[in-house]
This record gives structure tokens, sequence and C-alpha cells, in this order.
């Protein structure tokens, strides 16, 4: 097993196969009310985010204590980054401290990469800049595989703010691993110069992808890491990229919508979409705590389940 | 048992007494030393806080912690609820996530209640607006019992700023189910309209109702939900409605004075009185952790004790 | 045993010893991957901090999980402080919740002495203003003590800003006891005036000082609590009183380098320095860890090892 989780592409098909398959493990024992295992007892994780994500750090702790490891928020604001510690030192001090893994979230892409280098702990990268969010795809695919049985040739449609989306990436990179077929779907101002080279189709028009897409996923809008120029308004973003009730139909009637939340309601999805049986977006959630789990349990090598 | 405890109105005679009565245990446990009972482990308790309260979150999760919960502290500033995530996508994401129990605290009156419709896991309500702070009420009570022996034909005198409070709410709400009379005793700017319909006194005068309670409970003044205009000054203000020296000599000799914290010295309460014997100040923060032991336990439906 | 650890001075050659001692059992038994002990199993510890020091927090709290303890993250920003409470109010709520150690960091120096007035729990100074950090000078003398084999007669030079580091101080104080020898070296702007009485030599030549010593140890530069007038520019401190690369090598062969950290590398100190090995930089990061295993363990009194 690989040591740390940088990016979706550390993964090829076998051990991303295993990462899906601990996750179902983990599920079925949360569903048979074993609530807490004790393969983790004694390791430490921190949670080490320099970006505020609750939803993610929730997922990661909430994972972390399943397993009976002890947990450490580390929030870079207010820490001593801003009395001008560097990256490495920090990641000395995080060393030093025997901290057994370290999950993640930097505004540099790149950043957990270089943080793996001075630490002998695995590093979980939770989102680093545009660049990736491996366990995001890792949860997005095993949505996709317990709702629609297998991988391989799935037509996946991303849509969205493809240029600004760790999200978009990671899953194009696992996707492709395991056997999908993904297009992505954007405005033309958000599609990065280098798009021509991946492992994806490139489309502009939303209408025509969804006839042909067993999965659906809308991207959060991140308005945070756009200039006005880049970007069309609220009501105009959900005119032409928008899911709403009439695009819905469009979809083959077995096909799922996704979403990696928090989603802006009326803007990239209808709430009507949102709350269709068709959804993932709860479950999602769900199978994230599953899948951290089961990078956890891996990475931090805990004892055989 | 109550699935939720979103309101003091919640509880019937039967169900208070209950929560009182395992409180009782609770603090015996701890007298002889136990400090941990294993009651809810693997269970997780998010702390769920829009608006800041340390003392209130430190009581809840110490009292998680002793019956072996896992907590997670999840405040609202920073959060995906500043990305346009709504109340109702954070409960979902709790939901989903297979969290047992919720204490949340929010500046909307009814957001718990709201919050309950969508989560499985039970919800207690730690303070929301300026409408209830059900927990604080019982402890509340339990002061009142342990010190006084019991709550039927109690004569309790809330003094302060009721409009704004929803401790004094709440416990006029569950000292009437205990069998208590409550007199409020408030500026003429701070009743509010519908006070007529209380069960419960309202008088302008504090010299008047002090003789004749048994408890005098003094309300935090809330400048921070206030306009100059219903606010009279911090002198006035002591002059008028502070517990004083002089004010405590016209209680009966078996009085006691309370208070939700924190307080303000020398406005609200005099020092001396907030530290004289009379004064439950400091027990009603250690039976804060019994009490709230006493719900979760109930609630989260820990093995029998 | 003593029951507060508020100053360096608290401890004398036996009780210093026996912390130096225990912590080198605790990272014994790390090494040997026994990761958790029991010996705090159901006792509550808070970390009470006044300023922000992720760092220190982190320290702390692996070290009191590691002996499994319960931890409680209390962080004055946000709290009741800002509604008014007082620290006795704070002290009082602390003790009356049962809580067994309070960690405290504080902006006014003594706060921590004035806490365990009101607190039955052992306070643990970890920071108050320009005062004292005992818990760094324990740390900062097992590192030397394992490094260098023993503390007495030991020549130990102290470079920086003298005035303003509690580093320095309860350094001066520990090391004292342990027999070392302690000078100071440091811009004559920030020499305290009372400094004459110190048990230390004070010098404004690093050079000079360099040969004669067994260990440097250099200060962090606290731009915050400084004024201009007070403090020279980056670059001529670090002309002056940087350690650089010829300045490491005026040092004796066997001597170490330390650093409390977070350091500024380029001003305090050389990037070539803080890597060398003859910096004990990370090391002072995980006998952190040891030493405040071993202070918990001791102050509140867990079952032998």
């Amino acid at each position: 097993m690989i040591k740390h989780l940088l990016s979706a592409a550390d993964l090829d098909l076998d051990s991303a196969t295993l990462v899906l398959d601990t996750a179902t493990e983990m599920a079925a024992m949360a569903s048979r009310e074993v609530k807490k295992l004790p393969t983790l007892r004694g390791r430490t994780v921190v949670n080490l985010f320099y970006e505020d994500s609750t939803r993610t750090r929730v997922s990661f702790e909430t994972a972390a204590k399943r397993l009976s490891a002890d947990v450490i928020n580390f929030s870079a604001k207010g820490s001593s980054v801003e009395k001008g510690e560097s990256l490495k030192d920090t990641a000395l001090t995080l060393q030093a401290m025997g901290i057994d893994g370290v999950v993640v979230r930097h505004p540099a892409s790149g950043a957990p990469t270089t943080l793996s280098q001075w630490v002998d702990g695995s590093i979980i990268n939770a989102g680093d800049g545009t660049h990736e969010h491996p366990t995001q795809a890792l949860l997005d695919a095993y949505t996709m595989r317990s709702r629609l049985g297998q991988l391989k040739g799935l037509r996946v449609t991303i849509v969205g703010d493809v240029l600004h989306s760790r999200v978009a990436r990671s899953n194009m990179l696992l996707l492709t691993t395991l056997g999908a077929e993904v297009t992505m779907v954007s405005p033309p101002t958000l599609v990065p110069v280098g798009a021509r080279d991946w492992p994806a189709k490139v489309s502009y028009d939303l209408d025509a992808a969804l006839p042909d897409s067993d999965v659906v996923m809308m991207l959060r809008v991140q308005r945070e890491r756009m200039t006005e120029a880049y970007f069309p308004s609220t009501r105009e973003y959900a005119r032409r990229y928008g899911l709403d009730v009439r695009r819905m139909k469009l979809l083959p009637e077995h096909a799922i919508i996704m979403h990696p939340g928090p989603m802006i309601r009326g803007m990239e999805i209808a709430p009507e979409v949102a709350d269709s049986p068709r959804s993932t977006i709860v479950e999602q959630v769900a199978n994230g705590v599953s899948v951290r789990m089961a990078c956890l349990y891996l990475l931090l090598g805990g004892r055989s389940l």
C-alpha cells in the first residue's frame, strides 16, 4: 500500500479498489451498530487546516475517532504560521511530536506533497488549492459503485467550474483509472489551457451531454477563487450550467446526480433536484466517513480487520 | 422518554423529575471518584455552535466525555455556513455522518426545532435566540432542589432583562411544571408584550418582591441584544435592579441567590453578594455538568445505570 | 511534589530532576511503541489559552491524550471573557466543572499564579506575558542533558530579546538550580533594568561569548511585543545577534544550538545552522511532549508507572 495519499493518481486500479472494498467493510460494520473499532488506538491524527472546511474536517475527525485514534485539530489561523513559521518548520514540529497521520488542507497546490518530504507519518491531501482532493474522488467513486454496480464503462459528466476544481481533477484521474469515461462541461472561460491533454472529453453544451450520462456531477462554484471577468452572473450561470428540473428530465432514468457540497441551491442546482431520489448528495457525505476510515486504516497500518 | 430537548415545555412533571433524579445519580458517582462512565462509548456528539459560548460548550463537552462519547466541535464561524450552506444542508450533513446527538446554540429562535425535522439523532437546544435554554432551567431547578429540598410551592423571583432572556423563559416554563411560583421583576421597557399570558406574576419593584422569595435569580444583562433606547445606564440599572448587600438583607434567611453566568459584577450583582454563602453561582456550574450528563444519557439511550 | 507549575523557581534540584527522569521514562516508553498509557484515564485537562499558540497547545494536547486524559480546548477568543467575565469567574467555572488540570497561557504576567488561588486542580503555566514558561525550560534542560550528559557546570549562552522573553527567564532560573552557568547576550536596549541582580552574566558581544559556550540558545524575536524605538532592523539584528555559519564555527565542537521555535530563519538563525546536526530544534519539540507528559503525570497524581 502507498504511504501517503497526495493525488488520485497515486492509486492504481488495485489500490483504488482496495480502498473502496475496505470502505464497504467499514460501512457494513457501522450498519451492524459496531460504532467504534480499536484499530488505531494510540495513534494520533492531526487535522492541519490552512483553509476552513468544517465539513471535511468533521468527516475526517469522525472517521479517525471511529477507529479509536486521537485527533488533534490544528487550524493555521492564529497559529505560529502567522508568526512567520514556514511549512517546513510546521512539518518538522508535527514529525517531532510523533504524529502518525496528517490530514492537510492548504490553499497552495502541492503543499501536501511538499509536506510529505519532511514527515514520516502519512499525509492525506484533504484539498490543496486548485490541484486535488483525492478522498472526495474516492467517496464519489464509492457512491457511483454502490448505486450503479460498477465503474467500468460508466459515463460521468462533470459540470461547472472545472478550472478551479480540485474535485474535478481528482475525479477525472481516479475515474479514468477505474475505467469510467469522463466528460467535462464548463463555461469556456473556466476551462484550463491544458485541458486538451486531459483523459476526458470537454464540452460546452450541458443539454447535449446529459442524455448520454450515467452520472452527472455538479461542482461547487468557488466564487472566492474567481475574479468578475471570468465569471457570469448567478442567473446566467444557473440558466446555462445549473441543473434544474427540465435538465434532470434529459438524463437517462437510471442516472444519478452528485454534488460534493456545500451546494448553493438555486445556482448550481435547483432545490427539487438536490432533494430528488436520484440525488446522492447526502449519501456522498455518509460514504465520505466510510472512505476516510478506509484511507486512515490502510495508510496508518492498523491491525487486520 | 422524549427524543429531543428543544424547550422546557417538552418536559412534563415525570420526565423533568427523571432528569433531575438521573443528574443526582451522576453527581453521586462523580463524588465517589467514578470519573468516567462507559455508557455512551462509540456515540458521537456534535457541539454545533452558531454563537460563541465557551462556558456552555465546555460544560456539554465535559458531560459527554465523562459518558465516554466522542465529541466533535463544529463552530459555524468560518464553516461552510459562510460559503452559503443552509441550516438544512448542515443538518443533512450531520445526519449522513451518523451523528448521535447534536447540541446546538443558534442566534435564531426556533433553529433547534427546525433542525430536529431533518436529523435522526437527538437535538439538545443549548440556547436559541431569545427563545429557550432548557438545560439551564434544569440545572437551576436541580440547584434549587438540592439546596431547598423541594420545588413544589417554592417562590422564585427572576430579575432583569426578561425580554431578551431565554433563561427566564425556560425557567418559567419548567418551574411552573414543577409546581413553583414564579415572579418576574424587570424594567418596564424590558417586559415583552405577551407577558400578561405568562404563568408568572410580573412586578417592577424588586424591593417589594424580595421578602417573599425563596430564590432570587439574577439574569445576565445582554447588552449585545439591546439598543440604547431600551436600556438604562449601568449605574441606573444597578441602583434599581442590581442585587447589592442591602437588598440581600431583604431576603428571608433561607433564600438562595442564583445567576446563570457569566455575570457582570457590580452591575447585576455586587461582588459581596456573588461570593456570599447564599450564592449558588458556582454550584450551578457544577450541577450543569451533572444535568447535561443526565440529558445526554437519557436522550441518547445509554445502557442502564 | 508541588501542586502547580507556575514558575521554574517552584522547582528545587530534586523536583526538577524528578521531572527530567520521569520524562526520560515517558520517552523510553514511546520508543518501545507504547503509545498510550492509562494513567490519567477519567481526568480532564483544560487548555485555557488567552493567546494563540498552536504549537504549545498541540504539544500539551498530545501529551495529555497519550496519558489517556480527556482534553478540552478553551480559547479565550470569543468566549465569555469578551462578555465581561473576570479571570476569577472563569477560574470558579473550571473549578466547579471538576477540571483536574488547567494549562494556561495568558498575556498578563502572573495570571496563572492568580488563577491557582481559586482552583483545586493543578495549574501549569504555559507562558504568561514576559514572565515565565517553565515547561519550555524543562524541555530545554532535558534536551541539554540528553545531548551533553549532565547539566552541572554546563555553560549556556542565551541570545536575543532577553527583555521580553519568558523563555530566557525560566531557563535562567531552572538552569541555575540545576548547576549550569548562564550568560545572557542581548542588544543593550533589550536588557531589563534589574538584570544586574540576575543569577547570570550579561554580555553584549556574541562573538566573544561563543567560544566558551557548551550550549547556545537563540530566542525568538517577539516583534509583537516591541516598539520600533527598541528594535533594530532585521538585517542589523541578524548581523549583530543572528547565528550564522561563521558564528557557528566559533562554538566548541561539542556545543549544541537551541531555539524554542517558531523561528524566523534568516533573522535569528541562518537556515544552514537551523538544519545542522548541532541544532536540537526538532529534538526540543519531541522532548516537549515527553516533558509535558511528565509534568501532567506528576502534578495530576497518576498511578505509579
